[in-house]
């Protein structure tokens, strides 16, 4: 670690599934990587008392709250972690945004579009007064991906002519798996489309530097009516059997798309969470005029890269073992061939949180950037309501950070 | 082979890509299978007369002509199998039907709807007079794409939730690559859509047993003018360096769209000749409430079951070698794990023609079913031409064979 | 087809697994080949006359005889092609040569090194006169094998340090399983160890360039003692359930072997009928001091290739469809990604045999090669018989002809 | 966590790559799992004061010292985890647990047999005081791993027949990188052998249940002379360029042998760090009378199951995401498909440990399972030393613990 004594004290809002990959990652990034602040978990908050505190000895947080205006507005906190739900994003961020704290928020940066153009104004304000904000699509800092991105600036793709994105998996397959809050659209937004397909979204674009321009979407419930939950974490939860009381879906199962990029490629897009036999099943395939590259969150420490520059008989898709020092992010860990998992995307991600904010410039992605992907979701959802006509994608009024 | 007396002549139009394959088959099938009659390749037909009495003498058929018509009303020809370009199967297929021949017409069926129809209008009249007729989807009879039919009419996979299907290749990325007949719509009807796309339309919808009822489509021509060429060849052309003159490419490159089945499904398919990489990958997944299967081309001996009815633990993606004895058609060859290729897909199906026409049964797929794939075809091209909106797929006015 | 009226007539002794093999390759060969010479299939050998008989209409021979000398004596066969058992070749071999025949010898060669010496003795003698012979190692001619021994020849892996490889199969796990002619060491020599273990042998030194020089093995028979075969066909039978007599399992049912080669790399060889799961699982991966290669006969479209000379964050292993024109064999099959099966490998086989025989060079493998390969395997016997001892590979006499 | 309020001081010796990793795990393992213990990472140590107090720094450590008997020597440390290199494994652990200290030491326990012996016995006299000891074979905590062991000791594999083993690296191909302490026979005892050959020796005896009873062996040290270091962490070094001094490699380079195991399987190792293109590809392949299994390390979250119990025509490899709350050590994870990687084994591995300290139990592997690999490892040796003649392995004269 580098002798810095600058300290970033970190509050974080939410405890369950993304708060323990954010925990895990807060005490981690110090500890591999060297920068320039040094984070602090100093406060979480939860709105039940013993949860909450059970969550900051367990995941190793110095205080906690039950009150998110409190850990706002303590003078002792200079960044705010979002880990809730997407329905309580907007005013969190909003909040700490006028506080004066650097807001780190969980994607979808919110459920709705106006919230989010809320937010990114709030953001370019803050910004101002170097005050920074960031979504936390963390798969862009997956060092496969982040190598993808970098072969399609550096050229190596040529012009990219499609991309193929699929994020699929199969937890309420069951019709008796139970409504839990992500089965709800006051409280989700949307399903498997804000939920997962959000971060295709996210990803192919972070990775071609193009972006959608329109779609053409159908959307489907298939299990409309499940048993309300006893008890829930993370992505298990549990009915009370066949005798538990229902209630209704209020969100999609599954969303698929075709797409224009601006740069001229055509797209298709599928999330859904009723691909049974698929757990998280991230996939991308982008094919450019001169490769192509392929990448599978399952088997995140890989890359399939494509070179139809090589000689015709050599061609083929090589599998890119990118555990290399030289891979991004890489340094920091094992030696070549030992792989890494879902949560260190989580580290790479505060350390450059930390690292922009330490050396005062903008981390990415910016609210603007989450907010058009809020617009992209938003296009799907218009186009399905409306028989899949065509939905153009409205501008977000900001340019592109990336 | 079994003492049979009984033959079948055949008179075969065409000896480019699929007359070589076909050839291949009719040559095998006998040598193979046990059927209860023997394929004479009595006649082939090409219009040039040099290169039509070479095929004669490379592929093995008894003699040659170069008038179609005299093909078909040569009294020792018994069966006409149309291996031409699609703009003239209707036309050979009308008069061999009306000739009292049993007729095998390679896909897609025809290059308009309107003529699809009035060749299974005449299909209809002739299986009255028992001449039957066959379109030539040759990937039912992979007997992976069979065992998948099983599993699903077996129940194994539950209710269809989704289907994704690619057909990717990338044999025209070149801008260079010359205007052969496959990118001329008069010639082809139609680019990757018809070619491959039509492919993967049907074997979806043979396996799933579900048709397509609507889709929403985007289509592309990323190139849109070549070079003339100077010499073609299956899939294989040249074209006379930066000096030949060009023609405008009259056809899509790529054609994406989503779909609906019948049965309830949502669907993406995909066909495209600009994906960098990929040479003939024809890949399929089906995901049902209590299973999934995966079929991939260029692994054709390979099917991928995932049996949702194991135990949580044990559940995966098994890798199942379609090379037993047990599998279909595939006792006729050789013993387990020594994998068959292409071509042997056109074996089955003559192995299947034959059979049918020899025991007096319909063969499937009928030329009803192939109206339908055109039927499909023509309501994603309406779609894509209409901006993405939603078309509906025209009823064929009969009942699927399958 | 070339316009040649030279006719090669060839004379098959064998009609089983091997036959059906070869028939298929000899009927194909001049489909897709042009080549100087016209093989005819004049004549199929086998002592049982309705058999015989049956074999020859079914795969398609001009007429058949029962008695092999029969088929030597006669002036009209120019090729002699023995499929029979490993302790019938050296006999039909050594009449053949001496009658002039050219002949194309099943591997492995003989049964014993004392024959395979004997057989090799007489084919110079029968050089001298013209009189070609080669041994049938079929798979040194699947496209990706035949790549990667040019890979290897051309410097691209560098120095050679390790070979692996393993031909795993699993069709006598069943104890109950009977005891077919290949279980039997009178009929088959030895078992794993000579019918699927001779293949790597001859595979590895093909492609390495190199010749094993030492062994150190350890091989075994699971299950002893067997019930009698009713019937067997290829590697299928049954026997009699639980009242059948029983004999004794005289062969190896695996061998496995640590190697040095003479160009100074390790290796490790495993043959095997009790490796559950694995069907036809020849694998073979050779590192070089500048990149590695990777094959798998049950997806044997396809080669791995790992360059070490790439930039470090690019390199990986590179699935290579060996499918383009520009590969070895492939300019006379489908476009690219179409695959090839098992049966192809002999079609190269016959190519070959009948270019070299009609253009007076001599084909290879020869039977010194294959004597090699049989002193070999006579190296590993020796080691398994005393205690896993080294056992030093013996001279050929002759040199290689690779 | 649990309201325990116990703690087990760990004094750890050693800060390079194994501290790192032994760190990273110490830190965790209680954030996430709920324990009847808390470790409190105390004191580590190290020989450089700089050095180790950058260490104690970055990696979280409570203080530091320089002098491991200081550590061992100190009341209020509990456990002492062990994690320098082979040559000083018995001094501290003998010093330790004369000390009443837990130990957790490092793979391969010793150096040679004698000091593992030595260790083994030491173990057992401390043991009668309730001090516990455990070799760090952290793969065995892999849960893939650990599935493995349980599918076959529950019978799914029937009669084990091979066993096929590779560890294979390729971090020294290139003759000028540096003669680092691993390549140092005094420090490492031996090269691959006992550094990746130790892994796969006791992997697959844990697996399996069997232990291998004799071995014929073969070693080889392709570059015999590097360049002295200038400077080295974990398997990263640099050398100063060409002009460098040099020194002579004195351990092995790759050691493949044969093996026999006492339940009646035939088994093949591999070590080496000069299979190029292969990072860290620790692969076991398993086959039985009842089905199979193989592992990949480098894609450590599956695991492939063949159940050859199953219908013909629908076994395969099926791959397992053993990333299921049913799955070993996966319920404090993520949700299923979101992957681990490769530092969780340690978290695993101190997870038993703090377990097995807190409730009185002894852990595994022990010290005299250690032993027992490092008897194999020494017949390997001795097998290699003699020409591959057979080498028994000697008994370690106490049982197994597992």
């Amino acid at each position: 670690m580098s002798t810095t004594d600058r300290e970033l004290r970190v509050g974080m809002v939410g405890y369950a599934f993304m708060g323990a990959a954010h925990s895990q990652a807060w005490r981690t990034v110090n500890r591999v990587y060297d920068l320039p602040a040094r984070a602090r978990m100093a406060l979480i908050c939860g709105r039940d008392t013993a949860k909450v505190a059970d969550a900051a000895d367990r995941l190793g947080w110095d205080a906690y709250t039950t009150d998110w205006r409190d850990l706002i507005n303590r003078d002792d906190i200079d960044v705010v972690d979002i880990c809730t739900p997407g329905d309580s994003h907007a005013e969190i961020a909003l909040a700490a945004l006028a506080a004066g704290k650097h807001v780190l928020c969980e994607k979808p940066l919110a459920n709705t579009v106006e919230e989010a153009r809320a937010m990114t104004a709030a953001a370019d304000v803050a910004r101002a007064a170097g005050v920074r904000s960031m979504c936390g699509f963390n798969y862009r800092r997956v060092p496969a991906v982040t190598m993808m991105r970098q072969l399609v600036a550096d050229g190596r793709l040529g012009v990219i002519r499609h991309v193929r994105a699929t994020y699929l998996q199969d937890w309420i397959v069951d019709p008796q798996f139970p409504l839990v809050w992500r089965l709800q659209k006051d409280r989700a937004g949307s399903g498997a489309l804000g939920d997962i397909g959000a971060h295709i979204i996210d990803l192919t674009q972070f990775v071609t530097g193009q972006r959608i321009s329109g779609v053409s979407a159908v959307t489907e419930t298939f299990v409309k009516e499940r048993p309300l939950p006893a008890e829930s974490s993370g992505l298990a939860a549990t009915a009370d059997g066949g005798t538990a009381p229902t209630g209704q879906v209020t969100v999609d199962d599954a969303a698929v798309f075709v797409a224009r990029l601006d740069g001229g490629a055509l797209a298709t897009y599928e999330a859904s969470r009723f691909a049974t036999g698929r757990k998280n099943a991230l996939r991308v395939e982008i094919n450019g005029s001169l490769g192509s590259v392929v990448f599978d969150l399952e088997r995140l420490n890989e890359l399939e890269f494509y070179d139809a520059t090589r000689p015709t008989t050599e061609q083929g898709f090589s599998r890119i073992l990118v555990t290399e020092g030289e891979h991004p992010y890489m340094s920091a860990w094992w030696p070549p061939g030992h792989i890494i998992g879902y949560e260190h995307s989580f580290t790479h991600e505060m350390r450059d949180f930390i690292e922009a904010v330490a050396t005062d410039v903008d981390p990415t992605p910016s609210f603007s950037d989450a907010l058009q992907v809020q617009l992209v979701l938003d296009a799907v959802a218009r186009s399905a309501e409306l028989g899949s006509s065509w939905a153009e994608v409205a501008p977000t009024l900001t340019p592109a950070s990336v």
